[in-house]
């Protein structure tokens, strides 16, 4: 079955060459990563350790820049464009992570950059985008298809499509995270990953098989959107309604198409965590680890401490998203 | 003048031996810490480099283990107990970080510990405490002294008093979180260091001027609490009431008399900040770099910020103390 699966991807990958990275993708992206990516700490908690009867090492990419880890795939895409690309400059869509992981990346290097974002997007992030010196132009979110409006205005203007996760490079720049967590402490048994449209799962994916061949690698979505665990035990992708989640970076209808086959090939399940199981994470972050995680950012440690029966003993390795939530928002939750 | 103090210091250092720590001790400290005390991360933030011109690099305490630089000095004066001491148990006071700290060093080396609690401690430090297997006595903060209280049950029962800060083992423990800083990031221009007791200063000063000479060395207290800044520009140490502030940390009404003699040598200014700015500075940390942080620990970033003037194109070092505050509370600074 491994086998079958493994040819499969082996053919998809000398098939669709531009289209299905590979480990040496995330590589060169750690190459173009570095000195501007922050160097995201892996942190360890004694009580929790205890708890699991386990050593639980956890990635933060919550303190990385603009708090979340998608400034590395998006800093890897743009770093890649050609001169000519750079100069005609990008256009992404996002209310989240995405957008002000393009429009920091942009400013960075140099590219103008057009945003779309729902006219309901948080004023915070809103702001941090147009911050960064980005062209945010308001969409609606219920009845406009602002993906269709970002590839009309890439084809009218010549600008180049940033996707937030189904890219080859955006997602060959999200395993660097991975990649760091192995080169610092080593093989692991197990790796739990948060999981929208599965650009930081299948990174991780590349990184974990070739710094770690035994390790487990499982991702972890909400509950009520398990489009990616349905489509997973398919075969095939599965779209579902929106879901309702507080885990708002994981609200994906559906799993990219390329990052679904490297998750087929290379991930060993899909485990799924409930709303309040993200709330009793994000508050033992806050209490006892100190730190400020996202709701979408606690999906990898609930599964975790829900598989801790299957963990005893065994080195795990936790990535954390993000940590870009509302502050009052995030008291809220804490108090409920 | 600076030689002046440099005699008395090195005269102090000959004739009190056994009070006065050295760099050695510090090294020695670090040693005894390896692999138990995390060593924590050093997180940089983009945009607060951008906001004073300058590199601040901050040493994250409040990522230590039971949540504060309080374990560095609690263990290390425990580790270097004699084996009988050991049997005998130990004793401390403490509303807060030390209670903790001396019940979590004790629990590690098999010691028995005696802590005095006021009645009207936090619940969650309490619970801690009591956790770690220490045996907690209430007394009331207002009517009874506890230092009198443990030195009188250290005597009767033959323990040893761990103090919260004026002690040599303490302090030098305290020293290795801006040793690690140092080793981490080399030499720096400027190091601002949260003041109470001056433990945590004293121990960054000795690690200072060993590793970075030329660095200038900064305490900050509460603008309420400042008996250290009074006591500092008098030369001698000056007593006030119990202070007003947020900062609860760093309510001590005078500074340690050993602490004092390695602040009055070696470190260059102390500074104030108000009660608005540790929550402005609360907020800085909780938005853009993700971490809860307790007020106290927001004294020595908050001293830079005021400082920024002066602080232009300088590598500047930032020690947070510790992240030991009560969610309901710090959502509800958050808000204020």
């Amino acid at each position: 079955m491994a086998g079958t699966i493994l040819l499969v991807f082996l053919f998809l990958k000398f098939t669709m060459p531009s289209l299905l990275p590979s480990f040496q993708d995330v590589l060169d992206a750690a190459l173009r990563l570095e000195g501007i990516a922050h160097r995201t700490p892996v942190l360890q908690s004694a009580s929790l350790n205890a708890q699991l009867q386990a050593q639980v090492f956890i990635k933060c990419e919550n303190f990385q820049r603009m708090g979340a880890f998608k400034f590395r795939g998006g800093f890897n895409a743009l770093a890649k464009l050609s001169q000519a690309q750079r100069q005609a400059g990008v256009v992404a869509y996002s209310s989240g992570n995405h957008a002000q992981a393009v429009a920091l990346s942009a400013r960075i290097l140099g590219v103008p950059a057009t945003i779309f974002m729902p006219h309901d997007a948080s004023p915070a992030k809103l702001a941090a985008t147009q911050g960064y010196g980005a062209e945010v132009i308001g969409y609606d979110r219920y009845t406009e298809d602002a993906s269709a409006k970002a590839l009309q205005l890439a084809h009218q203007k010549g600008l180049t499509f940033i996707p937030p996760f189904d890219h080859a490079d955006v997602l060959a720049g999200q395993g660097t995270a991975a990649l760091e967590l192995f080169d610092e402490v080593g093989e692991l048994d197990a790796l739990f990953v948060c999981l929208g449209g599965g650009g930081l799962l299948s990174g991780s994916a590349l990184a974990a098989k070739a710094r770690s061949p035994h390790c487990k690698i499982y991702g972890v979505e909400p509950e009520a959107g398990n489009d990616t665990q349905q489509s997973f035990r398919k075969g095939e992708r599965v779209k579902i309604a929106t879901p309702v989640t507080i885990a708002d970076g994981a609200q994906t209808p559906m799993v990219g198409a390329i990052t679904f086959e490297i998750i087929k090939a290379l991930v060993d399940d899909i485990h799924t965590v409930t709303d309040s199981q993200l709330i009793e994470t994000m508050r033992f972050y806050a209490e006892r680890m100190k730190m400020v995680v996202e709701p979408t950012g606690c999906l990898s440690l609930a599964a975790a401490v829900q598989a801790a029966a299957t963990l005893r003993g065994q080195r795990v390795g936790v990535i954390i998203s993000g940590g870009n939530v509302d502050l009052a928002r995030f008291a809220q939750l804490l108090a409920s």
